[in-house]
């Protein structure tokens, strides 16, 4: 144990105990950024917000009618632990519609959002000492969560395909040999952008099955797509017993404060991610659960607008970004986010330190994004630069005025 | 780790894993009395909601308008994770005040709920093998989450005062020579409904101080008191430095289902519990926040009026209770429960076991409560037998007829 020595009395001790789990848990270090860019901000700099993952689009009004209606109502006392019967009923019909599945009410697990579903996952399929696969670069909460239950975590990694990033098969193949039981994916990636092809997640299902991994999927940007169609890993053959699906209502919905999503996956297996619920916190907030059932059952102009809005940004965002010299970027089919190399761009700056550069363009340009770092410690032999802009909480005028600022200095 | 073996086919197997500590959660007993209730009332038997720790009282209506401005002005993204600055700020204003506390917005972590505040607790200052006392009979929550955590579980108890329960000192006295350093002590305490007389406060205070105790504090009933001044432990001196406070909204302002509520205690301990929020689940709701913070700053008759409600509720179940032969309730200042010696009640019907006792009284009568039992293991040399009334979730109309009934039974 860890001890906080804070004063002494006679020959009495206070201490204020921190277990040593504490000394293991992470956090997102992209908070620090959001610090900077508005202690930057108080200062009278104008600031382009590319480091945020929080949206700027308000939630559908359906939804915020229902939510209202069902507080009215009388809707404030305790919901059922995992959720209100007709909420996991129509999660489990849109997912399985959505993803080719078979599901039913006791396949959910309603959460106050999609980042609880990491968490009691990892609480409920690992034992302390167990390998979990984890993206890096991805998500640094999978990490955190990992290391502070005990775990040991075995990142595996991107690379550059032709048309977007693609998973390096051979980190993730080291890893089942070290041992890895667990495998955790993160398709429509953040914050690489990534959409696995076909084949791509053909193989790493078979990988799964052949070598008995349980899998969390990640599918908190399934719905955020501008063109193809989405796939889950968990429509492959042999797959659906082993994997649990990351549900969130937050993109889809513009709902992120509203803190509601799901795990979704084998009954046995939800029946203790609920046992969690009974300890952590009881159940979700029960009249937005009638929210997102309205959201769920509308006629989805709601999120049809919230695609519309973010692809006009995408495009734009892409457009602009290859336009500068020393910087080559994607254009993702999904997700918000945009992870352009830019190692040319450091080396016309004469720029080794990628964070350097992140602080430098926010100094001089205002335009605040996140680095490659914020989403793990890079993996042996990785050598390009890469930073993260995500534009869910910009909009047009903004990135045209902020790219063009970001352009010039670069220039 | 513990397998369950779905089906095998050739030579590759499908296991779900389900980690060890699976084996060690607990959960809330007395939801299989809901079910068993809610079974009859669908066989048409009219069911006294007696077992039910939820509110039939709707949140007062300022609470209800302004989170609802909230939502409408676009408060939907993401709140800061330990709670927007305004609520943090008025929170720890209305702590201080009501418990003569030193605090400021940095002694506090919105949460979503109450509950999350035991769990969090116990995953910042527990190290596997520490040994927790914690009260017996008591919220079963405290147990399950001790033991999920690999810590181990020390039971004290209450025995009967003169006016009410106290503390069984001697049992607390032999946790800590068993080498306890943590401390859960629930005054104004779910099931018994006991108040901690000054002096067995500021005895407990003493131990702790003394044996350098690290305590939560739950005072989730703080504000539910008919008569007397409340009192914090944390008040008490050497105390605040070593004692976090679970907050809630949930009775106060009638919001079991918004789930919102807080962990208040030393800044460095805070700081911890905030850093598993962004782990857990990034932030509570925001819009609600704005809820919370428009009830703690109006004009108090929203909860002036659940009390009155609650107290006429307790006043009569209290002179009803007592008139059947068998029956001994105290008479509670704080909470919603009724804690009433059954013992002589058994007797009478020549029943020996609790549980049948609830079960036959529920099939008979339609009165449903919830026993001792449902409330941790009996101790050693515990023989008085106890049920537990819940007055939160039913009127005095249905009171009235359900005692009735219940005292034509009995008698």
């Amino acid at each position: 144990m860890i001890f906080y020595l804070l004063h002494t009395e006679g020959d009495l001790h206070m201490t204020i105990p921190i277990a040593e789990r504490m000394s293991r848990i992470g956090t997102e270090t992209a908070f620090a950024v959001s610090l900077e860019a508005s202690q930057l901000a108080k200062q009278g700099k104008k600031i382009y917000p590319f480091h945020l993952g929080d949206m700027n689009i308000i939630t559908p009004p359906e939804v915020m009618e229902a939510a209202i209606e069902a507080m009215k109502k009388g809707k404030t006392g305790y919901s059922p632990t995992a959720g209100i019967p007709e909420l996991r009923e129509a999660l489990a019909k849109e997912v399985a519609a959505a993803r080719r599945l078979n599901l039913t009410a006791d396949n959910v697990s309603i959460q106050p959002g999609g980042k609880p579903t990491i968490g009691k996952f990892i609480m409920v399929a690992m034992n302390p000492g167990d390998k979990v696969l984890y993206p890096n670069p991805g998500y640094p909460i999978y990490e955190s969560q990992v290391e502070f239950h005990g775990g040991v975590g075995v990142p595996y990694g991107y690379k550059e395909g032709r048309d977007g990033f693609i998973l390096d098969l051979e980190t993730i193949r080291k890893g089942i040999g070290a041992g890895a039981k667990i495998l955790i994916y993160n398709n429509y990636q953040n914050p690489t952008g990534a959409s696995s092809p076909k084949e791509e997640m053909e193989e790493l299902a078979r990988l799964a099955v052949q070598n008995d991994l349980f899998v969390l999927s990640d599918e908190a940007y399934f719905d955020i797509r501008y063109s193809g169609e989405p796939m889950s890993i968990a429509s492959l053959p042999g797959m659906a017993e082993r994997t649990v699906i990351l549900y969130t209502f937050s993109k889809k919905f513009a709902m992120t404060g509203w803190r509601l999503g799901a795990a979704v996956g084998p009954a046995k297996f939800i029946e203790h991610i609920s046992k969690i619920n009974v300890n952590d916190e009881s159940c979700s907030n029960h009249f937005i659960q009638y929210g997102a059932l309205a959201g769920l059952q509308g006629n989805q102009a709601g999120p049809e607008s919230i695609i519309a809005t973010l692809k006009k940004r995408r495009d734009l965002m892409v457009e602009k970004l290859n336009a500068i010299p020393g910087i080559k970027c994607f254009k993702p089919e999904a997700t918000f986010y945009l992870f352009p190399n830019v190692t040319g761009a450091l080396q016309r700056q004469g720029v080794k330190d990628i964070e350097k550069f992140r602080q430098h363009c926010l100094q001089e340009t205002g335009v605040s994004f996140c680095t490659r770092r914020h989403f793990g410690r890079p993996l042996p032999g990785e050598e390009e630069q890469y930073v993260r802009f995500a534009y869910s909480g910009i909009d047009v005028p903004q990135i045209q005025e902020g790219l063009d600022k970001f352009s010039k200095f670069l220039t």
